[in-house]
């Protein structure tokens, strides 16, 4: 989609800072110069950056867990994932994460892609990995964190979204990529966990 | 996915209040009671909602947008989108927010569904409408709103998500949608603006 240049559209920080931080959400207000040099100012959460794992068993159901978020008010399906501890490789956090939330660990990973899910107020990406090859293991939830694991298969995930009963943007992103990679449309590279470079 | 009672994931609010209000993004720290019964906090942005549309044009082809997002900085390449305004239909947000983004009316419109985008920090909804019969008219931007208006069709969609190209995840639902729609596996309702009750 690359036009040439983007700087009929680029904003450039001129100062700002935080407003808020030290606790669970870190928020920022910067001041801005416009493309038309006019000034603005931008408030928006500094986010680590967060993993999402599809993780797929041997008979092609999906692993996925099931917790109560409180910002909606609901229990949601989603994916294992979690946010990056700092110094922390995406597959080391969704190694962590899948380890951590279902107990699982994974022969091979694949990965899949990075989002932007909350781009006009948070800096936050989602790298999703796949994984294969899964042993199962004992679950190793923090204190204060309940989660539910449940299998299910493609099929189920597809009906589920299409009735508005996936409503976990991560979770519904990693639908696409495994029926798109599934119809031979996008590819994955599978490889263990060591050999996957710095990702 | 209803597997009886919930209560075993589900968390209660027991006081809490407005940690920053009145610019552009509105953080609450909540107290709460985690499921076995001990405190624990939340921080969240609360969210009024936005709305994201999928204009299709009579040949097929999809009207996007391409904007800069300043708190991931980059230019994304994304649907027509905005946030409810108080009182607003989400129906009636995305006429407004496709006709100011691209300029278009739309004759037709269909409801796909409702996601959670950040449901960890966000009380944030997306809701997803679909548009065709398109006419074009002249864009109406906000002072201040710099918004490039794009066309292509899905499969040149498809394929930069698949490179990596296309990391909006709102635009990633509303490709999965298009293709389960189009494959015949996900349902759309079409109907004049007027004749979509109070959605």
């Amino acid at each position: 989609m690359s036009k040439g240049s983007d700087d009929h559209l680029v904003e450039h920080r001129t100062g700002g800072g935080a407003l808020l931080s030290g606790g669970f959400l870190e928020v920022h207000r910067d001041n801005i110069r416009l493309p038309d040099g006019q000034p603005a100012t931008r408030e928006y959460i500094r986010h680590p950056g967060a993993v999402a794992v599809l993780p797929i068993l041997d008979d092609g159901r999906l692993v996925l867990v099931r917790q109560f978020r409180y910002p909606v008010g609901r229990v949601l399906l989603e994916c294992p994932a979690g946010k990056l501890d700092p110094g922390e490789t995406t597959l080391d956090c969704a190694r962590r994460e899948l380890a951590e939330e279902t107990g699982y660990t994974a022969r091979e990973w694949a990965f899949a892609g990075e989002i932007h899910n909350a781009a006009a107020y948070s800096s936050e990406s989602i790298w999703l990995w796949f994984a294969r090859g899964l042993e199962p293991g004992p679950q190793r939830l923090d204190t204060g964190e309940f989660v539910e694991v449940v299998t299910l298969d493609a099929t189920e995930l597809d009906a589920l979204a299409g009735r508005g009963e996936l409503p976990d943007v991560k979770t519904l992103w990693g639908l696409l990529w495994l029926q798109r990679w599934r119809a031979g449309a996008w590819p994955l590279t599978w490889a263990g966990a060591g050999e996957h470079g710095s990702l």
